[in-house]
Parts: structure tokens; C-alpha cells; sequence
């Protein structure tokens, strides 16, 4: 492939948005969920993300980042009101109606309600779950480390309830979200299904990594 | 499909590799990147990391997490020492290269030597980039974020130098990293091609959002 280097100092003539775009496809294929929350009255919200990540496994931490920004605001809100949140995988049957919750609707008005999603509340987790999700988890803020650089806030939590379909997850604990049907995204609005090449046996110097047999519990 | 619901705190008896997988699985599909860096004598160092994630694209920030773990302590140490690095996404010929990335070599080793992928320095940046890779960027540090949650560190850095296949780009910037053949990965050793579904226009309350068509640059 024929390639383009370019400075980012000499993008400054570039329309901004035309910018934002570049800059947010660089980054690499991204984690795309619906994060539901509730807040004390009882109005529930939801709102798609597209920086969930994974911060470590003992404890089980994840993280994502907010935006100042009044469409993501009420998520923050409800999840500093009640401590508690919902991340949801999204899959090729919703993904219209998740990518649609980023409008900015007045605060009044429930994403569920706007988009046609259903909620769902699990065992007696606080936060509504989006019931057409196949991948979710249920989460209890920690802490919110606020980085001065740009405004963004990054939001950590402990997850607390998981929910997947029996039949994806692996002898080793691996969940094959692929089979799942989850979607991942990239730069700001296209989304996309995958295609597994391989899971790869751990890195050890001077040996071969070779395919991971996967082995769904029966 | 049939939904298992289960409290984390009943997966306590599971093996702690066997959790680790389940967790590190539930974030979504991720970037995977190699980290590029050299050290102040010259040796140059590559890893692969799976949380990077955009920042904010006025000014271009990216961050990525680091473990603390002694693979990972290269990466940090010569960010530290030079305030440079490269990422760079991983393609089908590379993955299992990348992968292997990953395995503990001792120091004096650079990693682009282990694996047969080649380094190669564009323009002035200080960083080695990693030549078989389609798209890449090199990063100045900014501010490093310690987690004290679980003992992992935020690393922020400003995007400078962006090289990419001059046929991926669209008319709106945004560019086409499926087509510059881009992977994703899922949990701690699965990796991905993907298939696009399509990209949405920007989301407006009471107007369905329709697809976008791709327009590349000449």
C-alpha cells in the first residue's frame, strides 16, 4: 500500500470536523457499547460508548471515558446519584437504534423510549440493562480521575453481575463475544462484524505461538 | 440465546486464569497496537498493547494503560527517558509477530529482532516504526495518570506524526482501517478481521439515522 505521511501541524487548514474524523479512525478498531443507568427519581437513560476498556481482572475494574458534554452529562449524573451502571454489547439487530441514542434528546426523555430498546433489570442489580443485548454486565463506580488535559473524565468501576449466552463461553473462561455477536467500531460512526483469524497460546521467547483449539463448555 | 446470569462474587472458586479470561473478555472487541520506543543507548523496544484508546481529537490525544508488569516496564522506562513512541496497528501477515511481542525477552533484546518485524524511522520522529504496518502514528508523551485502584498507569500523548495508505482516506477524513486491513482483538489472545456493516450519519432526536456512503479520496 502506497502511504501518506503527514505531520499533524500541517492538517491545521483541514476543516475540523474532517480532523476529528482522522484523528478518532487512528486509535484502531474500539469496544462499542449502550451504558444504561437510572436516575434517583426513576428516569432511566442510555447512551452509546466507544471507549470501554478493560483496566484489570483481580479486582475486575473497567473504564471508560466521558466527554463534557451535555449528551453524555446525564450518564454521569445518574451514575455519581446512585453509584451504579450497565454496559451492554450491541449487535447487527440494534445497532441503528444505539448509534440513534447519541441524538441529543431533552433530559426528560427516557433512549429507551426514543429508540424502541427495552429495559431490563436482572437479579437486584440497580441500573437497567438493555434486553436486547447478549453480552452485559452490571457495574459499581469506584472513582472518576479527571484529566485536565482535554476535560474528559475517565469513569473506573467494579464489575458485579455478568450476563452471556451459555453456549459462548469456553472451557478457560474465554467468551467468544464473536460468536455473541458483537459488534466493534471505528473513527466515529462506522460499525463492523468480525471474523476470527485465531486465538494465539501465550508468548514465550524463542517458541512459536499456535492456535488456541476453542473448546465451548457443554 | 439462552443467558446465563451469574454475581461475580460466584466466580470466586473458578481458577484465576479461567476469571481472568471472562473479564478481560467482557470490554468488547479492542485496538490492538504495537507500541514502539527506543532507549536513550539506542536499543529499541516493541510491545503489543490492546487499550488504547482515543482521547480527544482538539488537541490529538491518545492514551493507552500499562500493567505493571516487567514486559510492559520497557514500553514505560524508554517513554519516560525519551518522551517518544509509535503505534502502529497490526495486519493478518503480522498478528502472530505481534503476538509474540509479548513474550518475556530479556532487555538487551529488541523485540523487532525476536520477531523478524522490521523497524524503520520516518521524517525526524525520534521512535521506530514498525515497517509492515499499514497504519501508524507517532506520539509525544504527555502525562502519565498512576491508577492506584489496582496499580496500572494512564499514558496520554499528543499525536504528531500520522502515516497511512493514501486509498483509505475519505473525502470526510474519515479513514478506512478495515481497508488498510487493520485487526481487532477480543479478551487476552483472540484476534480479528472485520466485516463493515456501514457508517451512520450523526445522530438527530425523531430522524432515523441512514447510511453513509464511502467517498475515498482520489
Amino acid at each position: 500500500m502506497s502511504k501518506t505521511v503527514i505531520a499533524f501541524s500541517d492538517l491545521r487548514d483541514w476543516e475540523q470536523r474532517k480532523r476529528a474524523q482522522l484523528i478518532n479512525s487512528l486509535g484502531g478498531f474500539k469496544s462499542v457499547c449502550l451504558i444504561g443507568t437510572i436516575s434517583k427519581s426513576g428516569q432511566s437513560n442510555l447512551a452509546i460508548f466507544n471507549s470501554v476498556i478493560h483496566l484489570g481482572a483481580n479486582p475486575p475494574l473497567v473504564a471508560f471515558i466521558i466527554r463534557p458534554d451535555s449528551v453524555e452529562r446525564h450518564t454521569l449524573e445518574n451514575i455519581l446519584e446512585t453509584g451504579f451502571y450497565t454496559i451492554n454489547h450491541i449487535n447487527e439487530a440494534i445497532y441503528k437504534q444505539a448509534h440513534q441514542t447519541s441524538a441529543r434528546y431533552p433530559g426528560e426523555v427516557s433512549e429507551f423510549d426514543a429508540t424502541g430498546l427495552n429495559s431490563e433489570f436482572k437479579n437486584d442489580f440497580l441500573a437497567p440493562f438493555v434486553a436486547e443485548s447478549n453480552v452485559s454486565f452490571g457495574v459499581q463506580f469506584k472513582e472518576r480521575i479527571d484529566i485536565t488535559l482535554n476535560g474528559t473524565t475517565l469513569m473506573i468501576g467494579e464489575i458485579r453481575l455478568i450476563s452471556y449466552p451459555e453456549n459462548c463461553l469456553c472451557e478457560d473462561g474465554f467468551l467468544d463475544i464473536e460468536k455473541a455477536e458483537s459488534l466493534t467500531c471505528s473513527g466515529l460512526d462506522s460499525y463492523h462484524k468480525t471474523v476470527r483469524l485465531s486465538r494465539l497460546t501465550y508468548a514465550k521467547p524463542d517458541i512459536e505461538p499456535t492456535e488456541i483449539e476453542m473448546r465451548y463448555r457443554e
